[in-house]
């Protein structure tokens, strides 16, 4: 029985999956990302979060996402394209033994992606990519992973081929709190209505940022109610990205949806308004992708 | 000698002006914008800004701009489309008398204009367009006020015929203020070469949701100085709002300028790096636009 105990460790969240010959078994969820560690404690961060998993099962320990940032426990160099499990085993990066608990053994943190026409960087979501590809017994295709910094990922062969990220998330919670956009509204995007509306407008030839001030002239002319507007700017913000990624597809094949639940529903649901096809790979793709990186390793 | 007093009263700006016979002989600008007055101050803001010139001149009063909002002294209904100095003096509301000192005599607040397909609205910019056409000898062209939420208006025949809102302004500060893309920037939107990158970068096919993630990347990957990023950023936005508002646009007439020096200087750069041609109107367009406004209306 082989075990491998995968972090996905990111800016504002950690997900650690015990993962026993191929299978994910067991999965903890916190908010502790990597902004609420200080400078040396991490050892004792990942102690607190799995560290009975450890002491019981003796596995490897790998880790992925932003740990590996500037930000994180230690700077792991980029790696280029084409990538695959072997490239990523390849660039990552062993802690120092001497800052490790002796119980502890090697921990390995992943690298992640960047290229640079036109300049793009990923950390976390290239091990999904894998994970999710080895699940749905896939070797291309191009892959949507929704969030704040949402990514679309084009595989072939088997390798990354690409990436592009869109800056979606983060854009509609900087304009619904910092901008006047946020004060007509009245509660959160889970309006139907303006959900569908919102995507509907992502087809103006207007541009963004003429679009964007048609959800307060929308809101202020009582086209929309203020309980839809927060969904109507959520529906402009994913139409937008919906549009903006597929023009550039090289590829007919459906979307593969990558990620929580109910963000990729929200994706699907803008897709199927925009008619375009898509899958889904399970939640556990990132720990599924972290096992192949070790097998590709050897640190199994 | 006929004297008007025109103040373009803003959400976070007053610019008031004493017109005679025609000509701008002074104008006093703060930032007392409607957001700063008490629900029973307008009048005493109004004396504390131009209540000399009142008491010296007798003359007739008019104000436009957001204090015609609902957030302003008195909510005047927007006027619909086409619209020209006529409409414009036909949709103004007067003060109360009771309410407005006896001294001050009749006190007039002008009208926006809104439209519905697409939903759009406008408060005060109407009154600079006018002045623009007026002082430039115009009957008809595309004019772009830039600022916190930049308008593009189309004239013909001396009416405005349609217009559109790009939120450019306020998106580029809750962008630097409030997300990661803020982060990497050291200094203001000053440096020429980012400046001109970003305008060049406005060009790709990606999406503007996409562009603005590239910002941090070729931070992180050196291809951008820190102190370059901020005026990336800008050119980046300013150029995705020229581009959208050109593409749409029915006359290859030069764009007309109006506004403040040195935004409309930042817009005339970016439109020259997109091969446009620019004319700028005087920076008084809008004591111009109220003075014609004045006249159809008899109130001189």
């Amino acid at each position: 029985m082989t075990t491998l105990l995968a972090v996905d460790w990111g800016t504002t969240s950690l997900r650690a999956h015990r993962v026993v010959d191929g299978v994910v078994v067991e999965t903890r969820s916190s908010s502790d990302g990597i902004l609420t560690v200080a400078a040396d404690g991490w050892q004792d961060a990942l102690n607190r979060h799995i560290g009975d998993w450890r002491r019981e099962e003796g596995a490897a320990t790998v880790l992925s996402g932003m740990v590996g940032s500037r930000q994180g426990w230690h700077e792991v160099a980029y790696q280029p394209l084409p990538a695959d499990a072997h490239a990523l085993a390849a660039g990552a990066v062993m802690i120092d033994a001497a800052t490790a608990e002796a119980e502890w053994g090697p921990v390995r943190i992943l690298p992640g992606l960047c290229h640079r026409d036109p300049a793009d960087v990923m950390r976390g979501e290239e091990v999904q990519v894998l994970g999710a590809l080895g699940a749905l017994h896939r070797q291309s295709g191009r892959f949507c992973l929704p969030g704040t910094h949402s990514k679309w990922v084009d595989v072939d062969g088997g390798r990354i081929i690409g990436f592009r990220t869109h800056m979606t998330g983060e854009v509609y919670a900087a304009l619904k709190g910092h901008t006047i956009l946020g004060r007509l509204m009245v509660g959160e995007a889970d309006d139907t209505a303006g959900f569908a509306a919102g995507v509907a407008q992502s087809a103006s030839t207007a541009g963004l940022l003429a679009d964007l001030f048609g959800v307060r002239a929308r809101g202020l002319l009582g086209e929309l109610p203020e309980t839809g507007l927060a969904a109507y700017l959520s529906g402009l913000l994913i139409g937008h990205e919906l549009r903006s990624a597929m023009a550039t597809a090289s590829t007919a094949e459906p979307i593969v949806l990558v990620g929580a639940q109910t963000l990729v529903e929200r994706y699907r649901r803008a897709a199927e308004l925009l008619g375009l096809v898509t899958h889904s790979a399970p939640e556990t793709a990132a720990a599924l992708g972290v096992w192949q990186v070790a097998l590709a390793g050897g640190w199994l």
